[in-house]
């Protein structure tokens, strides 16, 4: 049985703490948040503190914070030599304070607050400096279903700016087409079946494959009278950069 | 029984003339392509014609060519006052010769030649000019499954232009972070979930309220690191913008 403490109480801590409670081989033995508000709910279930000095020995201890605190948090902790990991995708495995055996648990995914969150489509990626510390986090993870991927620095580092483009990027062109569609009074949710198909496709098809439109095409005609719809300079500056990332892609266009 | 006429031989009459061959209330009595090579498997099943003075007499004929072709091809019919629609989401329809009714099906989905379409994850846009014509083309779409909405053309014009957002833009984004992923030799593979993830929220979230990530947060520490692991000016430059949009439709920022 793997013990953890969890510290930090925002939308990653709590979906944590859920999953590695209901698992046969890791137990959560407390939890940490520097306000006992968000966690009393839990006090019956898990022993909860907001003082960094009554913390019990554990295999790992999650620092589920944000990123500015890693840090700081870390150095704070009154021990060393035990397992303390991080799951930033942005934070260096070396902002944890060297007394520590260092690791990430990076999971790759959105999690919204209230919204039930199923560990086999989070891929969790694993990053530790000593190689002792990797079967145990791996033993971790899978516990909760996830798949895991072991990963270096500069690989988390991609990771996460492309989880911005595919993730936070897609969503503001949802977002556009949002605006698009009302403005004319037509209805966004026409457009959902497609933007479930669209993000779909990519199962199969790699997205080089997968791509369609008058970009791909060079279609001139229909690039020149979508220019003219949109109303916004701001929404034609997108379209532009846009189709001609696409043609750039596709070999039709020097960037 | 609706009686059909399919023109053209594509994506999107192919899947149009399996989807109408398998209702019990229509009927394709004829398929016409210019090439009659592509329609020939189906010559058992369907009186196929390469020639339009053989065009049979039929309730409607569904124009699903290129849209270069379609003012040209209605105006070659030979024969006046029948329901002639085409099934493109920018090409007016004034463009249809003005001898013909006219009218259009415009199914808001991806096509892929091989994979199965379930038609009722197509939502078919219907524009009529006369007000008689449209309860024919409704019972039509919905005999196939269809989600119907009756739209005017300035609607049909701003929903292809969010299409090509929610669609080309999306999976160019996707593309952008197979680079990104693979430039370190990390694995696209485990963006995937959370692709499918994102879109699958805008089915309960508007994207306005599922927006998250350091464009949302204003957090400039991050921001700053992602365009540092950027190194190309092109990806650089979506980042800047979608940054930016999202910043100024989340209140941080005036274009």
């Amino acid at each position: 049985m793997i013990s953890i403490v969890i510290l930090g109480a925002g939308n990653v801590a709590t979906h944590l703490y859920k999953a590695f409670s209901n698992t046969e081989s890791t137990s959560v033995i407390q939890w940490f948040n520097r306000s006992l508000d968000v966690i009393t709910p839990y006090k019956n279930k898990v022993d909860i503190t907001d003082n960094l000095n009554t913390l019990k020995k554990a295999d790992v201890y999650i620092l589920a914070v944000s990123d500015d605190v890693i840090a700081e948090l870390s150095s704070q902790l009154p021990f060393e030599n035990r397992l303390v990991v991080h799951t930033s995708g942005s934070v260096s495995v070396y902002d944890i304070d060297k007394k520590h055996k260092r690791g990430v648990l990076y999971p790759l995914q959105t999690f919204s607050k209230n919204s039930k969150i199923d560990f086999a489509n989070v891929p969790i990626c694993i990053e530790t400096i000593d190689k002792k510390s990797y079967p145990l986090l791996k033993e971790l993870t899978t516990s909760i279903g996830s798949p895991t991927k072991r990963i270096n620095s500069d690989q988390r580092r991609v990771l996460h700016v492309a989880a911005v483009f595919v993730n936070n990027f897609t969503n503001q062109l949802y977002r556009i087409g949002h605006e698009i569609t009302e403005s004319e009074g037509a209805e966004f949710d026409l457009l959902k079946p497609l933007i479930l198909e669209t993000s779909k496709k990519i199962l199969e098809l790699s997205p080089f494959k997968a791509q369609t439109g008058p970009a791909k095409r060079n279609d001139k005609k229909t690039i020149k009278k979508h220019l003219k719809t949109l109303e916004s300079k701001h929404h034609k500056d997108i379209y532009n950069l846009l189709t001609a990332s696409i043609q750039h892609t596709h070999g039709r266009k020097k960037l």
